[in-house]
């Protein structure tokens, strides 16, 4: 919903200018109280309209009798009212001319049949209307700029203002990650069950906000990929970067599945593709979302396709920040020969000019010597930020904290004046002493905790909008698969091959043999040697059935494995529908791949790859990545894996055909997109890569349909 | 030196009662002039004796004119002159009868040749007269208790006096793990080089020191592993916990070999191993270490065997720690029925009774329902230990915090009658807001971020000191096969496969032929088919030189592999010395694992098992303890692996002798500890773990010995 009316309603909801609060009352535990008191306590700049029934006086406040009696609309309706009488009132808002409401009530989806049918009611009065609808079941929302504190908690009078909005599934965090004193807050925003007004609708307007320079988002699930990733387009337009903590993602865990894909790539990894391909900061934690917002916040961003350089006054200190550093995956590039020749003229003797470099107590006795490390540092070419490490613990006395000023003062000058950004960083959580913090923080971006922040570096300086080649226009689908896939019958090797290779995809020569002289004459048709294995609808896994037979050498071999398949094949499964044998090309030699697809509403089928074979799950390596995939991304993808390493050529191996594995991914992601309606999940394992310029070939298929509405 | 005398050194050297200050002068900047100011604020209760050459008075104190000079020989020499008049300071207190010193200087070890022979005298100086020594290339060491400030930077007054001894290779790591205001101190050691006096030493005096109450350890690497086992089981039978932190271990890496096993376990898994077998907690950031010394500084220890429970106020925040606990390897046990039922009738119907659990909002009202539910869950039979997780936000007002106040009051009455240890956390590591701290600090451990308090909460609970059967005496190893692995010339396989047989391993049958002829004999004496592998003491990876042929059917066959393998080994390596090619029984199915030994020192040889065959290097399989290994420990480790996943029986496969594999894992350890004189490294890949009671047969070996000096 991006429509002009719907804009001016979110900009009601967000900066309104007048509040009308339905079941207005001093009673000090009733939600609307808590509104009223949040509204006088803040500042609020507009009008208060208290309505109540009864009429009377509220805090003060002559109150309305109803939303009717208001003598003009107001811009936001907040209902604080028990959820059965919610409708009616929003009703009356509407009816009233009034845009937008925050509805405090729970008693809504979170609770049970009765409650979904009225969030359900809830939502087609919002769309009808074009209303913004904070909530249900939220704590409402807060803008510090203006004073409209429309929160149903007290909201503590020392939350900084300034340019980072919170959005958050959960009340709570926001609260807490409001109130550290670390960042100015321009908006809180409690979307509660968000179930007409959700995250993306407020991502559109706060990308228009003045006052908001970054936006934090807690949330517990992302509904509709496409609103979203649509307002990250906005958001990135406007310069913005969005930083997300997911909650509650231990709890979704990969889903049972027929295909090995879904062992290998869980809802996590769906959610972190969507991420990374919107330009989404992902943190791993409250500190790690925190850190994020503070370097988001610094006045540089740090330079893209750098590396970090690591500076401190101490071996221990600089070291411990080392180690943290390959833990989290960084990579402290070497100082340029000209960057530690100057060092060495600044530095004594024992120091050593390297990265990260220990500046040793010197820069204590002058802190100039500090500056200037930090301006040769600067000058580095491979160099895009400077972490410069120092503890200077809060338990400090203030002569102890006033040996760390100097140093302090160094980096927040250096940072004023330098285009390399720096940041001042504590290796423990609990930050600097306030008096040497204040002191680095005239200039330069404060941090706190070795791994939180170099976390938060990581996101930041790996962030970018993926841009994908998806101009291409799919193919129309053929419906005969269409249906078949659609059937709710599994489909068997062999048509799971004939759809791929119908696709597009490098299959295997094969024939269907249904007795051993069949399969006599099909493998000295193939040419020896040939695999042989079950074909049945029923059996999924054929080497646990005993139902696959390689390296078959002769005629005589070819009958014999036959009658050995179909009686494996008969006392895994006695029910199981037979087939026949497949008699198949033996491709030999080559690394063993496996690709396939996994379903993970609400983004859908996205794409995995990595090393193949049958010890695929033990071995867990994947890469994955929500559809479409384009050449790069597949490269990129392989890149990821350790199969790469096997392409390569692992252990004396000839290099394999990378390139080939890559055309057979974006093959397979356009089959999929083509097929979407129908296909739960496939599983190519595996995919022989044959030597370089010799391509692909396609082994083993699963497809799995949906199962039928 | 853990006699009666280095005792009472040692004593002399953390509680002295007199301190001499040799080159004391008031020059600001000079060390000892920051050692007798240190002493004067922190209120030392000892005797201060300046030392200085020309006399006077030096800040009121009349200094003597040599150590001879005194009255009375002092308890501990500071040293405060540079390097190269240490030595002779030294032998003058020596002959003073000083037991004990403190030697600020650098220019020892650390620097260059010079000052390594300096430190060589200084150790041997310390040797001679039983003395302890702290540095040299320190800033000293001060108790908190005594005020004996032996400490060459500013002492900050501010610092808490406590049970927790910090002993820190890095001086500015002790500092600031020791101003924090969390934790109280007792003592702080900065022991720089450590070159007479080392960890362990400290760790001794700390188990006898009654203000000691937990030791805190940063250290940069070991050098004595027995000394600090030794010391490990005094500080133990103490009943006090320690924690290490180590820095600077991603320099280490993993050094190049020619096993593998050396690439599957690094140094930092062999000091891991050592502090699991010693129950040292290890600590992986400075967050992590000071919330682990929180922790075990609680009146009661989390029960051991038993799981965590989370209980929060809001389904975001609980969800946050529970995402963390997972990430972390921490599964949250589900709650007893009766805790269920008991929960339900405390909590509002909306609310789920489950772990993690969520009171909601109703606790913020009546914190009694807090305290109750506290009291349920203390007594489910699985619960260990409760966290209970509450954010109170550092930058609230004092209404906002006053809030919370009820909770944490709740929290800390519970736990000062609870026996299940309760800790009070914040989910962001700037903890929570002062009064709130205050209010729950009454009762209960109080700890910062989720991360930190998830690791330090599973190092404690999972410490224990491993008891190893270490009873059974070595047998003597055989003089012929130490000269033969010691002599520098790689042994072949078969050399190899004979070794490991005598010493009780389980190897294939095979002969080794040096004609075509002869191979087809062997061929068919040991039974086809047969596997055939080149034998030369050049080539270390026979596949990659096309040096091995499997499957070997018939006495042609195995003429025809001969030549084959003849003359790909000659392209593989020209100047190889070839020596024929083994033929060997060929063991069919069976689990492919790897089991090696590697070295690292100072702990000396380790064993890794893991996953074998041909992908070992990608699978990464592994896991590594130090010798000797028992049975159990054999298990266990098999235990912590993906090959046990496929000895239980993967994907319908058969369960193969788990048992058999732990027994040829203690023969290796015994036969390593025979032979540790001799040994760098030995790769056992693959070994065949044959179905249950079928043993298990070691198919391929590589011994490496250590080259001789």
């Amino acid at each position: 919903m991006t429509s002009d009316t719907f804009s001016s309603a979110m900009r009601a909801l967000m900066v309104p200018r007048s509040v009308a609060i339905v079941g207005a009352t001093e009673r000090p535990d009733a939600s609307s109280s808590f509104v009223m008191r949040n509204l006088m306590a803040h500042g609020f700049d507009g009008k208060i309209l208290p309505v109540n029934p009864k009429g009377g006086s509220v805090f003060g406040y002559t109150a309305a009798t109803s939303l009717s009696d208001l003598a003009e609309p107001a811009d936001v309706a907040v209902i604080g009212i028990s959820a059965e009488r919610v409708l009616p009132a929003l009703e009356e808002a509407a009816r009233n001319g009034i845009k937008a409401a925050v509805v405090l009530a729970s008693g809504f989806g979170e609770l049970d049949d009765a409650g979904r049918r009225r969030q359900d009611e809830l939502v087609d009065l919002a769309r009808r209307n074009g209303m913004a609808i904070c909530g249900p079941n939220c704590l409402g929302l807060f803008n510090l700029n203006s004073g409209a504190a429309l929160y149903s908690s007290r909201l503590s009078t020392g939350m900084l203002k300034g340019g980072l909005a919170l959005v958050s599934h959960s009340g709570a965090t926001a609260i807490a990650l409001g109130n550290t004193g670390r960042i100015g807050i321009s908006h809180i925003v409690s979307s509660g069950n968000s179930a007409a007004t959700d995250i993306p609708d407020y991502l559109d307007y706060l990308a228009t906000d003045d006052a908001t320079k970054a936006i934090g988002v807690v949330l517990e699930a992302i509904r509709d990929p496409q609103a979203f990733a649509d307002a990250m387009q906005t958001v990135h337009a406007a310069g913005k970067p969005v930083i997300v903590l997911r909650a509650g993602r231990s709890e979704s865990g990969a889903r049972a599945t027929a295909a090995h894909t879904g062992s290998l790539a869980g809802a996590g990894e769906a959610y972190t593709s969507f991420f990374r391909r919107n330009g989404v900061l992902e943190a791993g934690d409250m500190d790690e979302f925190l850190e994020t917002a503070v370097l988001c916040s610094g006045t540089r961003r740090p330079r893209r396709g750098k590396g970090l350089a690591v500076l401190g006054v101490s071996g221990g200190g600089v070291a411990h920040v080392s180690d943290i550093a390959e833990e989290t995956g960084i990579t402290l590039p070497p100082f340029h020969c000209g960057t530690v020749a100057a060092l060495r003229t600044l530095l004594p003797p024992f120091a050593t000019p390297q990265n990260p470099l220990d500046t040793t107590g010197i820069v204590f006795a002058d802190a100039s010597i500090y500056g200037q490390v930090l301006d040769v540092i600067a000058t580095d070419p491979e160099i895009g930020l400077i972490v410069a490490a120092q503890d200077a613990p809060t338990g400090l006395d203030q002569d102890g904290a006033a040996e760390y000023l100097g140093i302090a003062g160094a980096a927040a000058d250096f940072a004023k004046q330098s285009e390399t950004p720096v940041v001042f960083m504590s290796n423990l959580s609990s930050g600097h002493h306030p008096a040497v913090k204040a002191a680095a923080a005239r200039g330069v971006t404060v941090m706190n905790g070795t791994r939180a922040t170099l976390r938060a570096i990581k996101a930041v300086m790996n962030v970018e909008v993926a841009s994908l080649d998806e101009g291409k226009p799919w193919a129309a689908p053929d419906p005969t698969w269409l249906q078949r896939i659609g059937s709710g019958v599994p489909l068997t090797e062999r048509e799971a091959k004939a759809f791929l290779a119908a696709n597009g995809l490098p299959t295997t020569q094969e024939y269907l043999a249904t007795t051993a002289d069949e399969a006599a004459a099909a493998a000295e048709k193939t040419g020896f040697p040939v695999v042989m294995k079950i074909e049945s609808p029923d059996i999924a896994h054929k080497t646990e059935a005993g139902g696959v037979r390689l390296g078959i050498a002769s005629e005589s071999e070819a009958r014999e494995a036959f009658e050995t398949i179909i009686a494996n094949a008969r006392a895994y499964d006695p029910k199981a529908d037979l087939r026949g044998v497949v008699v198949q090309e033996m491709v030999t030699g080559g690394v063993e791949a496996l690709v396939g697809l996994v379903r993970h509403e609400p983004f859908g089928l996205g794409l995995v790859v990595g090393v193949g074979g049958v010890l695929v799950e033990l071995i867990k390596d994947a890469a994955f990545e929500l559809l479409p995939i384009d050449k790069p991304l597949a490269l990129d993808m392989i890149d990821r894996t350790k199969l790469s390493q096997l392409l390569a050529g692992y252990r004396g191996a000839a290099a394999a055909d990378a390139d080939g594995l890559a055309d057979l991914m974006v093959a397979l992601s356009d089959a999929a997109l083509r097929y979407d309606d129908v296909l739960e999940a496939i599983d190519l394992n595996p995919v022989a890569v044959l030597p370089k310029g010799r391509g692909v070939r396609l082994l083993d298929a699963l497809v799995i349909g949906k199962k039928p509405a």
